[in-house]
């Protein structure tokens, strides 16, 4: 049987928590800040950013804020305690639906009930951003944002809300990477191995939602992204349909707005 | 008598509307969006943006929302509501303090009772964002920012508040050039000549909290980001202390990250 070539090539866990601690230390330096909020949601991407910063920093520096809504499983409120608790680090729990519910009563007008289920999500996202600013703020800290690379490139996050962030430490790492690390710094088994969500409705799972696995995802963002293939290469390589890699790109490009700098029209002066 | 040597070039306000309002229609085109939301203060900025906006596009696809909290004065409710009549486009009104409410409940660590304020002022910002968002999500549209160049550089908003937005028409507008397309707009005569205010609280504005005009800082901005000269020419041109034009560059330099991606470590692979 002929070996599997591989395509996203692994990275160093050892070496990548070192930079990634590095970061954090000199972001917070040269921000002249005294620690970091990060919000903890039982989840993968925020369990592995909380084992990180404490590698970078005291306990005692670091907030874990746990935000939960009436669609938060009790199972993951439990999980990102324990999160807390091992690590020893500040926690807090902040029910999110009291905030929630003030904004049931605007009437917005909508297209498509659709796009009214997905401007309610982006509401639990913003209100959370909202919550963990509100703490850095006044404790001169920064919000440490939990996305992966492969959420960034698909846009796969709420703009002003989960991209609402003053760092990325995993920004650069697939979610297939986010894993490697998480198990290298011995994140609970549970935590690595339950299926991804952004936990926004009752039964979502990031692998349904974007119509294909992780696996699949990260290689062909990595030979799109990374090795700036054309998209008939990709399909050849993963011996894919075409269609498929031009969804992503599409999705790629769609989203590039969400964590630009809002574009402004250049003024000539006399 | 010597005349004044003009430092800051004047636009051609002509030109300006024009090039704004092909860059919001382009903007509108390629987002595949059908329309703007945008918040009415009541202020400069919001009522020449909003003006604007009707020159690009129909008045049924432009919605104000006017979004009052108990530190908003009842004369600026009263000519944001004029402008949206003026312009016959539709508007909402919408109480933010019930929101607001909510997040007293919180109970947030503050190092001192200046950081709380900031952060207790911030909630105001990111609340309007969030409302914006929540009906351009709905119907497909995009939050049109009415930022302009000298908040932008000095970083005179709330990051992820009023600088939570799609797209920045006045973004390359000093606040002085504001003034002359307001006027050349025929913007009431009471708008243009109300002093600035974020109306974050009683008795604030934006001149004051700077501890410098408005027409001062724009040349100095205008020196030292346009002309990147050195803060001691600068202050050598204008005849003012260079602690001054430090002070600014500082300010400068400090808000760098608030309109920009949050910064994330590379990550080697193999």
């Amino acid at each position: 049987m002929k070996e599997e070539k591989i395509i996203l090539p692994p990275i160093n866990p050892t070496k990548s928590v070192e930079v990634i601690s590095e970061f954090i230390k000199e972001r917070i330096r040269e921000s002249k800040t005294n620690g970091l909020v990060l919000g903890l949601s039982g989840g993968l991407d925020s369990s592995t950013a909380a084992y990180i910063s404490t590698k970078a920093l005291d306990k005692d520096k670091i907030l874990g804020i746990v935000m939960p809504s009436a669609t938060t499983s009790a199972n993951d409120v439990e999980d990102a305690l324990t999160i807390a608790r091992n690590l020893q680090i500040k926690k807090e729990i902040i029910h999110i639906d009291n905030i929630l519910e003030q904004f049931s009563e605007i009437n917005v007008p909508n297209n498509s009930s659709n796009r009214l289920k997905l401007a309610k999500a982006n509401l639990n996202a913003r209100i959370r951003m909202m919550i963990l600013y509100y703490h850095a703020n006044s404790m001169n800290r920064l919000v440490l944002g939990t996305g992966n690379k492969s959420e960034s490139l698909v846009g796969y996050f709420t703009k002003h809300g989960d991209g609402g962030v003053d760092i990325l430490p995993l920004g650069d790492l697939y979610k297939t990477d986010v894993n490697q690390i998480a198990t290298y710094l011995k994140v609970p088994y549970e935590i690595i191995n339950k299926p991804p969500t952004a936990g926004l409705w009752h039964g979502q799972t990031d692998e349904k939602e974007l119509g294909i696995t992780y696996n699949l995802l990260d290689k062909i963002l990595y030979l799109l992204a990374d090795k700036h293939l054309k998209s008939q290469k990709v399909a050849k390589i993963l011996k894919i349909p075409l269609e498929e890699v031009l969804r992503i790109n599409n999705m790629m490009k769609n989203s590039e707005h969400k964590l630009a700098p809002p574009p402004m029209p250049q003024i000539r002066r006399k």
